[in-house]
């Protein structure tokens, strides 16, 4: 789908230049096209994947590279010496973050930042983060490869930990709280600790952080994890933004019971209340125009024993949308049913927020350069919310970002069964250059 | 609330025989009514129930006293010697069950066998199976004392496990299957080898079994374990039968999928199918007349993060009643809805019975002697079924069976704070000992 076929591309890089680019590629003035001829080379950028994938490898083909673990290190280590390969000055930061830097020829413009991260989820895929950090290490390699004159800094960033909370773009925003990295984990390592083995200096983590105005923009490459691309056959999201996460931990009491002893009418089932709840956030969700998300995804009951009446259900409602005052009205309306729930059936009901991520909005106009390049490419696009979370809607606390999305075969993701097609790999990485070079030159 | 109050009960018997008895207490002919004045030691019960419940004790009040665990066997010990205090000749059985007999003086017939049994549920309470098994004790030593002279043999038995599935009475009826006794438990023990601890022979289990016509009648006091009587102030319970038990595990298809990235519309939640369940089991067990119960009280759901959609839930549909065909049309009822929910979730569903227990009646003739017995001691009584599972369900196979019930307070069963009333626990042996005596007389 890009405008050269892979095979001229290996072809012309192999060359050590770029084929139809025929002026230098400084930003000459708004006459010298040239550098809208750029592409990435894509079957290096799919091979680069493949090896990533060996970090941590499962039988079932996906990964277990949880941060900070052996597999997660070694992983570091080949990404840096691929930072290395194209040119980029590489170190690490104090938060644990991989900093690859390209300076730029205005010293002084604040960098432009892009990346991913390449820890995982438990048994979790082979693109979830992955495809941003390769791409944008593919997009150094072609722009040096391609001397490309950045008027920006450019700097490649691999994020500490996103998996487990987006540990290391919160560093970087100042907003990382001591006592996380003080605290021991389920593992009775404390994060201080954990960043020390990955390279990180705890003690100057401070050192890490950004204030608003020296970073100019975080751009950053993803696959959708959710199936709107895919079923649309659409080749790249623009994201809107990501979306705020509202969760609620919601008890239901009720008395627990032999189920066999106990008649009908006088049971104080903790189950039956719960059951309402879990349609009432469907139904109330789906009651109103818009793109907004509403789950319960966990649920537990005590006893459990089949020949118990429930007395106690513990559960998560989840509400998803990319305006904050929308997941506010939701939960007003439901948890005004759930205490007419908890009435009828004389079940007392407690709920209290457990996470609150507020949505962050991408930039307006970084969708508009996302878009424009897309249709240079001759790629289709649509405009999108992020319903997962990710590294950039704490880097929008500092600076403008925008987000990139490519399908998800089937929607998949979080999963060794995550695949993207390697042409969407490539349109990605391609989107993901262009946006740069016209970020660098806005 | 019985004839005599507590007081002259314990004078009387340390006399070692019964006031108000004037007549020698043998059967001698319906114009001998001597034997309607025998009553049991109540003082004496309770202090043996205290005393039983060392054995496990647990900080909260009730026991562990799981059938072959240390505290078990030393509570059997502790059972077999106020069986030999009541003047009975005490042997283990080959399946592990405790008999003792008192001979009777007409001894070509069959004999009448009272009990219950001591091991507990973990963390269960001082009343369930202990107070049957005291009782039925205290009712030989009573007559004992009293020098009643019984014309059936009476069997005073302690079943072997009866909360890990009516072992012993399985066993003594013929239909304990040689897997069970085979097959390695959870804690890698086999049945055959705990039956060898408690001083059974398991080799020998088949001489455990008695025909039909080998027993003259089954008769067995216990706690209710449901508020019923509680509720009502209703001093006993005449057992009409012990309530058929279907289980069916059910197993709900939907697909995992990211709570944030994926639309409303495009889930396949099974979570909201099981919601439904839960209610429409509910609701369809409330809609018809009588006293069957229905309950889902086990219900777990995969993956169970609050930020994925369900995408498999299985839960287990119980459902109880006297009667067999109504069952049957509540589930027949339950399932047609269930597989319309599957279709409109795009849920497949599917399920399975996993455990079914056949209703046991109580005999008609014990139902009215207990009543009658009840009555004669100035005592309330209520016909009602038995919502739980007990060895009188098994015995019914092979004679007949009766039950007879005294308050719970507030139904709690199972559970350390498990309690009946001193006053409760007297008034239950004494109908049981009118009840064996009646029988022997019929």
């Amino acid at each position: 789908m890009c405008a050269l076929s892979r095979r001229d591309f290996v072809h012309t890089t192999a060359l050590g230049t770029i084929a139809m680019i025929r002026t230098p590629l400084g930003p000459n003035g708004p006459q010298d096209q040239g550098w809208k001829q750029l592409r990435i080379n894509g079957d290096r950028l799919n091979k680069h994947l493949v090896n990533l994938s060996q970090f941590g490898r499962i039988p079932e083909g996906g990964v277990n590279r949880i941060a900070f673990s052996p597999a997660d290190i070694e992983g570091r280590g080949f990404t840096m010496q691929l930072m290395r390969d194209a040119q980029l000055e590489v170190h690490i930061d104090p938060a644990g973050n991989i900093i690859g830097r390209r300076e730029g020829h205005l010293p002084d413009l604040p960098p432009i930042l892009f990346g991913s991260h390449i820890d995982s989820v438990p048994e979790g895929g082979n693109y979830d983060g992955d495809l941003g950090t390769m791409a944008a290490i593919e997009t150094a390699q072609s722009l040096a490869e391609a001397g490309y004159q950045n008027r920006h800094p450019l700097e490649v960033i691999v994020w500490c930990d996103e998996e487990g909370g987006l540990t290391g773009s919160r560093a970087i925003t100042g907003i990382l709280p001591e006592e996380e990295l003080t605290d021991l984990g389920r593992d009775g390592v404390s994060l201080r600790e954990k960043i020390r083995r990955i390279g990180g200096d705890p003690d100057r983590i401070a050192d890490a952080k950004r204030e608003r105005g020296e970073v100019a923009a975080y751009l950053e490459l993803h696959v959708e994890q959710g199936r709107i691309l895919y079923d649309q056959g659409i080749q790249v999201g623009v994201v809107e933004g990501i979306v705020g996460i509202h969760q609620y931990d919601v008890t239901i009491e009720g008395f627990a019971n032999h189920a066999g002893t106990t008649p009908m009418n006088i049971r104080k089932n903790a189950m039956l209340t719960a059951a309402e709840i879990v349609l009432t956030v469907d139904r109330v969700v789906k009651s109103k125009p818009g793109r907004q998300v509403g789950t319960v995804g966990r649920l537990t009951l005590e006893p459990g024993a089949p020949n118990v009446v429930p007395g106690l259900v513990s559960l998560t409602v989840e509400l998803r949308d990319l305006d904050s005052a929308k997941i506010g009205a939701l939960w007003a309306e439901i948890h005004t049913e759930i205490d007419q729930l908890a009435e009828k059936y004389g079940t007392p009901t407690h709920y209290e927020r457990a996470r609150t991520n507020d949505p962050a909005l991408s930039d307006p106009q970084i969708r508009e350069l996302i878009a424009a390049a897309a249709d240079d490419l001759g790629l289709s696009s649509l405009h999108m919310p992020s319903g997962a979370g990710h590294d950039a809607q704490t880097l929008a606390m500092i600076c403008p970002v925008g987000m990139i999305f490519v399908p998800s075969v089937e929607g998949i993701s979080h999963s060794p069964r995550e695949f993207t097609e390697p042409e969407d790999v490539v349109n990605g990485g391609n989107v993901l250059l262009q946006t740069i070079v016209r970020l660098d030159r806005a």
